[in-house]
């Protein structure tokens, strides 16, 4: 790679688009995974256009670059780390938004984040329903490019349920358009979905169009305390199968002690595990919703059931839950899992992962979206301490090797990027494996995005 | 292709499987598209399970022979139409379903009617929502193959929101897992979604994991009559804005009369429209849904507004939308169409073909799901009449033309298959259409899967 070439791309994208300050380049090798090895950028380039990024990928196609996408660098599997001579192209300054009230659908760019795009539907009434707990810090292009999950999946289900059609830019530059404001069209094949959680592997999202919904209504909240994770997990299976709660949600004993280490709200201390749910349904039904959940807890042996319908206090316990992540982040580096199992697999998961973490002397703390089956093991350890590291990235294996064998999967909403992607072939199978390989290689076949990741 | 090879075929499969009686050959020729141009296969070739699937692919990739996937063949665009010298692969043998209440799935063969699904899960308290109007004489492979929609869609989505895993046997005989009962699982690329809708072109499905939901409620009907069908649009639109009917459907002057010949309920005949809408949210919410429902059809102008939480008397009304098919079908031979439009376009589309329908002097009579913007319009001609067969396909034709310009789609819910191919490239564009053909050749290099389907 000579300079020549770069200059070449630097003449053909607006000034300042191509970026290689040393210090800059640093502050892209990485995202939230952390992934010590990351490499350094040739140059970061930050497109303001689809023709941007047209130009961006025909030159790194003629000239055999790799190119990275990026959003706003939240992954936590790698997805967006930097790699030795590549272009790293991030989204950040593709922030347009156009919202249809009347086709009840907005268009916007990738790199806006997912609260922008809550905030400017919300204006015409309107909700966009995907939230994963980043929503303030990612963007929506990232959130389509991983099929990004959260809290109110259980009942209203993930980032590919609300794209309704998609702009792209292939490796070698063409621009192409899928989908489109029609809420049912089957013209074709489904390519929608299949770059909906591509990781950046097939094409560059330039253009996204979203379907919304009418505003969603207040909850009612449900918080229930256990003396055993069985029985929580119990809880779970029992209320999916009478009704469809927007939110139902797991924190272990170490997430709920992190959390209130820090905020002092009066969490159960000695609670095993805590369950926070709601409903969204109005009225009456809301209340016997509620009641109904309050019910099954109590059947199932909780310790404390307390159920409100004022959005305040049920927000508390919301919060609580969003806050583990960075709460438990107080007691050292995350190594942050994601594995899902079916159901009825959950506690099992939950103890095996007691387990791992008793074996490895490690502190795993486990906070779920229960609902869904899906859960975050959160590997605490110390990154300057090498024996730690090992042992905790150990322990991050295994996580994975027992979900697979619980009949699950190593991740059920960040993606696989480059972090677990050693494993993505012990859950799929070979057969699988290939027909992935198959079509990275009818649309990508020079390899030149993002190279390493999830495949 | 000599008789020694299929003699080949015969030897590999259980007795009976390979049928080449030209009786049943006959009725193999044609799906409920019709299509006069239909070929005869060479074989019918019925399995019982994956490997009878497998043998049938692999003898067939060895001696170059086309394969036509068919499931009920109640299709409406030529996708399970016979080719000379193919083998019709169906799957009405395979016909097997499991249950897991606990998960909330099943796992079902291909060949189970949509009605047999929905009855064997709602033994366990469970529910399927996807409700095409054929859904007792379709299967539920050739729903998944074509992501069939119906009229719940408005509110609960379409097939591929409740497919969570496949098995499918591609065309060198190799059978793929694809997800599995897991309700979140982002690992590898979307490939479950990508075989929906893949209309037999990418492989055959031979197995399929479906997420379930807990029964739906007792609905609240509200049906309303309008002088105008822009009326009726526009009360579409101002719903769909603030609450989630669970139907909305569409029915305009001709249909409305079609079905009072048959029927005899007392609808009105002097109405140019005709909505029927659903609530299915429980208590004062769904009296609250219904009255607003009624409330806004009164805003824009109804003629007769009428309300019902009656179970049986709601289902009077579904009923009779759902028999406006076989109803016009009694005035002739139908081409029906399925053409999507964005809401605000709903009035023009309709008026549209009224327009086309005066130019050909032909009866086109148009029921829509209308929630969705997705529309049959239904061509009446006679097939034994030349000249009219002549201006019914110009119709069909110029009815696709109309729903591309307003910026919508040739087909919402039943497929391009063959019989809407040349009108694919018009919508989607060249770029797209490339794509489809660079996976269609990654998965299917022999193009024997369906070849001359979709694209
Ligand atoms: C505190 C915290 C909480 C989180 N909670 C959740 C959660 O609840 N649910 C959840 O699903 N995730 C969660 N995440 C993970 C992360 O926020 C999501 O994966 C998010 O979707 C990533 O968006 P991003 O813009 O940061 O993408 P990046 O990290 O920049 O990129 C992610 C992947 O997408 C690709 N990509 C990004 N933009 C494009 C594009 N325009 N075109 C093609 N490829 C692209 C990248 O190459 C990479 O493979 C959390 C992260 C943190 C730090
Ligand atoms: C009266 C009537 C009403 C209808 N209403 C609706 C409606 O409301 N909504 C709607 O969406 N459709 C509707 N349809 C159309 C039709 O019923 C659907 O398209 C249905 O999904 C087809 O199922 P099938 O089993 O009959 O498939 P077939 O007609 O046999 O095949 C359809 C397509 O799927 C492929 N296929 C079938 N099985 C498999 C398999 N196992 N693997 C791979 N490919 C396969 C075939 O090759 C073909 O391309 C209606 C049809 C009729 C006659």
């Amino acid at each position: 790679m000579s300079a020549d070439a770069l200059a070449g791309l630097i003449a053909e994208l607006p000034e300042g688009a191509v970026v290689t300050d040393p210090d800059i380049l640093a502050s892209y090798r990485q995202d939230r995974a952390f992934d010590p090895n990351a490499g350094t950028a040739l140059a970061v380039v930050r497109p303001r256009s689809t023709a941007d990024v047209q130009a961006t990928l025909r030159w790194a196609t003629a000239n055999r670059i790799a190119v990275v996408p990026r959003g706003m660098g939240t992954g936590l599997s790698g997805g967006a780390t930097a790699l030795d001579g590549a272009i790293v192209l991030t989204t950040e300054k593709m922030r347009g938004i156009t919202v249809d009230p009347v086709t009840r659908t907005a268009v916007a760019q990738p790199g806006l984040l997912n609260a922008e795009v809550k905030k400017a539907v919300a204006e015409h009434g309107l909700w966009y329903p995907p939230d994963p707990s980043s929503f303030e810090i990612c963007s929506i292009g990232g959130n389509i490019a991983t099929n990004a999950g959260g809290l109110c999946c259980v009942k209203y289900g993930v980032t590919t349920d609300y794209v309704l059609g998609l702009e792209v830019v292939l490796a070698d530059g063409t621009a192409v358009r899928l989908g489109g404001p029609r809420l049912k069209d089957v013209a074709g094949l489904s390519l929608t979905k299949l770059f909906v959680g591509s990781e950046g592997t097939l094409g560059v999202i330039t253009e996204v169009t979203l379907r919304l919904l009418p505003p969603q209504q207040v909850a009612s909240t449900v918080v229930a305390t256990f003396d055993s994770v069985e029985a929580a997990a119990q809880s779970v299976v029992t209320i999916t199968g009478r009704m469809r709660p927007s939110m139902l949600e797991f924190m272990d004993s170490a997430s709920i002690n992190a959390v209130e280490d820090k905020l002092k709200m009066g969490l159960d201390r000695d609670a095993a595990a805590m369950m926070v749910a709601a409903t969204d349904d109005r009225g009456a039904t809301g209340i016997q919703d509620a009641e109904f959940m309050a019910e099954v807890f109590t059947k199932h042996g909780a310790k404390e059931v307390f159920s409100t319908s004022d959005p305040d206090e049920g927000e508390a316990f919301v919060a609580a839950r969003r806050f583990c992540i960075p709460a438990v982040e107080l007691k050292g580096s995350l190594l942050l899992e994601d594995v899902g199992v079916p159901l009825p697999a959950l506690a099992e998961l939950v103890s095996g992962v007691a387990k791992i973490a008793a074996n490895h002397d490690l502190l795993i703390s486990v906070i779920a979206h229960a609902g869904d089956g899906n859960t975050h093991p959160l590997i605490v350890y110390d990154p300057a301490d090498a024996a730690m590291s090992e042992r905790a990235h150990q322990a991050f294996g295994e996580i994975m090797d027992l979900a697979v064998g619980l009949g699950g999967t190593i991740t059920g909403e960040h993606g696989v990027g480059r972090l677990k992607r050693p494993w993505l072939e012990g859950q799929i199978g070979p057969e699988a494996m290939e027909l992935n390989r198959r079509i990275k290689a009818a649309l990508d076949p020079g390899n030149i995005l993002n190279p390493g990741a999830a495949f």
